[in-house]
């Protein structure tokens, strides 16, 4: 679908709420091309997300998203509606290693994910070339001696480029908690475990020494707990006895590019919906 | 959902299927508990099943079903309701190996599958042991010199015994055609290969002569043509160079199983919906 | 092979072991079908599996694995021989659900792995029928008050039965400490989680709350740390929001089964060397 | 290891051959690291491969190679001996799609393969600025109305260069009989589906139309029929029938990715031995 509208809803869970939203749509000639809803039973929550082709829509764009109004707040609904094309405004940062951004510039070159990177902000210069490469703005931002006014320095960033998405690519830095809060499911991280195994440092060494036959990664919003927000995608890779720690960094590097990519495809594509720790996903 | 209907529908793609459907069953008060549609887009054809709780529905379940029938014409459709609870009658076919058969009875008593197995029908006598463990009648019938007249046999026990689905559990025996034609839709089969691989017969040797690095199993509904009827659930097992035709042939029966497993399980809870050669299947 | 030895070598490693270890083979006209090897390199150990066809050998066997001794000896090692064909008898401990040893007993009847089930014991009389429609005697085992005294009466029938091999299937019971000491490397668990995540209890439950998109399975050998013992081999599933912990309950058995039935083949056949905290496993 | 021997053998099966060969390595005082061996029972086939630490070698390396062959002539092998450190000069063949090419860009740059690429060749002008950001010559070759003569300039390219490994990164022409076997166990393609499912053209196409649950990948040597040469790795993805052909176009470049990249490091780490027409590989 080039032309149209994404709508993701979440309400308290009542007979009739598919008909309803269904028949708005529908009132004005939007064209309904994709309907996934899940019900929550344990607390009784609906969550919907829908795609509109608005092409034979009978009013203005603007319009029919306003007349969603009476019916979102009827339905005591949060809702949210993306307007298709668009492209999210995304910065990457990054520390040293550089395969997760790789992942991510390919697949944007690709047209996999409608992204635009507006930015690549490094607290090391290792990823500088690559970005350049890229056409794409370097920022390096020390975090040293001084890390709450680094902070600073990149939330300064994020605001002038009107950033919608942080994406954390292996960015060896614990985010400071007013960030976090700030960027509450706007921040997605890669985590070089399958959580909630092995949280906090050098995951594959711990991995190692308990001699797991399966490693992974996790990509997750970011909240104020270590490695502890709302799961989006996992991956895993079978090893062996034989596979030292470094050949689980190299082996992890893929389930880290993968579940990171995925992780990101989804939140683009408005397919997430954060249920409080944890994260809905309708995979396409 | 212990009560309710399933309901699934085929028809062409227009605007306002959705809003319609969902509305017809709002109307009297049937809860949707779930919805799942898709519409292939190359020939406009719109699919969909739900799942409707009925315990508040204010007419009885007889007239909400007959209730649909205007709508159904009027949208071109295939429609088909399924009464909750209910457990599908299901015959199961096997020839010599076992684990097909031992996969469904485990799941069938463990409750996972709404299936009734009515009657367990071999061309050998190796499964009598586990079928009257199992507090089944099995049936032997010869598919010897007079095969033609051994299928009419098994073809009169499925009719005596209402049968609604016949799994070919390892059944060594080409369907004649008239039986795939008329069970079409009705009559599942597990391929040991990876189909469209290795058709036909001694998949395993096949496989290891061709040197392949992963083996499969093919669960599909059958047709007249071999191993050519609609997929609908695939495994795979990874191997290397050491298995032995024997070690593909037991590291086969786990796919094997799993894959005829997950397919009767989406038949017998309505996921399935064939669309020509394909079948559409919404998982669980 | 139908008659030989498996030897397994833990020594320290030095240069020259392949060469003295096989040349000592070959020297009475064994036939070495299998060498399996690997270097620990942080430690400095070396481990091998051998399989040896005994056909031509130009002495007793027995006179074989005495011959060993020096050589065994004067490389530092730990070393083991089992003589082939022999069956290991096993001796499954169970509570409530069966399907861990449903599993176990149809591998083991399809000759998969060279276990001769002695006995079934239960502290619950859930899986008394399925033991003896297999023609296994069932012991029910009270632990209740007197928990102590129901380990002993366990351990005396072990005893009693010269069981080699202790299965937890599924046996919702912590091993007193003394038991795990006894059993060491010699009593392998399920559990019912990805380990080390969702240790302990309810590990479904955990997993659904922390929202986790993969859930598994790990079959480990027995320690007197709570599901912390040596990792043999672990399973994992795809799993999505709308799973409940009912689903993730019936996911996960078929991970269960798959991990425990893997883990038993691999230390019945001696594929497995304990290295610490870690299990070597040459897999098959 | 960074300086050593990788050692390859086939040989017919007899009794006391990993005795002969190790000791022969340990006699000069080399240090057997790893030792694979495996022994094909149908033909009698002995299949070893052996990774030799040289750093205590008594006698310059050349010497310690040219020992070999008075055994290696006895034992009837096919034997071949690599120097470490090496990387092994490799021309990638393109066409239009890059993704194959950027992950052996990525994964060479990483130090993950021993590989130097010594051109990018391409029948298009696609790759150009890929390989010219990456430092590496393109080649624009045309292969029009002129074909056979295209392929003679690309073999004088190679020739030139010394080329030890020819990789076919998605390079969507047919080689030429003559080419294929000048280059046979040192020419490798990715082919973008699980074989022998869908050889030939449009293979997404195919397994649209056919409705299979998993797409795959398969890396093989080439040989002189068409997608028929000896398997190295494979690689699957699962799929739904809402996946267009474009999706399974996009979900298919990363089992390409995946599979060409194992495949090239089995290869240049001389973990495979082709033996007729399947590839024995010792995976790490």
């Amino acid at each position: 679908m080039h032309e149209g509208l994404i709508l993701k809803i979440t309400c308290p869970d009542k007979p009739g709420l598919v008909s309803r939203i269904a028949t708005h749509v529908s009132a004005f000639q939007a064209n309904l091309v994709e309907f996934k809803q899940f019900i929550e039973r344990e607390r009784g929550v609906f969550y919907a997300r829908l795609e509109i082709d608005t092409a034979s829509l009978e009013i203005p764009v603007d319009d029919f998203i306003a007349s969603f109004d009476p019916l979102g707040r009827e339905i005591e609904a949060d809702w949210h509606f993306r307007r298709l094309p668009y492209r999210m405004r995304t910065a990457v940062l990054v520390t040293k290693t550089d395969h997760c951004l790789n992942e991510i510039l390919w697949r944007t070159g690709l047209g996999e994910m409608p992204v635009e990177i507006t930015s690549i902000i490094g607290n090391r210069d290792d990823c500088r070339e690559i970005a350049e490469n890229a056409g794409i703005p370097f920022h390096y931002i020390e975090l040293g001696e001084d890390k709450e006014g680094g902070f600073r320095k990149i939330e300064t960033l994020l605001e002038a480029q009107e950033v919608q998405l942080v994406v954390l690519a292996r960015f060896m830095q614990i985010m400071p908690k007013w960030m976090c809060e700030k960027y509450q499911g706007r921040m997605i991280n890669i985590h070089h475990s399958f959580l909630p195994a092995f949280i906090g440092a050098n995951p594959y060494r711990q991995a190692y020494e308990r001699g797991v036959k399966l490693i992974g990664a996790t990509c997750h919003y970011v909240t104020g707990e270590l490695d502890g927000g709302p799961i989006i995608e996992q991956e895993v890779e079978r090893v062996q006895h034989h596979h030292s720690v470094r050949d689980l960094v190299r082996l992890g590097r893929d389930c880290e590019r993968a579940a990171l990519a995925k992780g990101i495809r989804y939140h683009v594509h408005d397919r997430t919906i954060i249920d409080a720790d944890r994260a809905i996903v309708f995979p396409d």
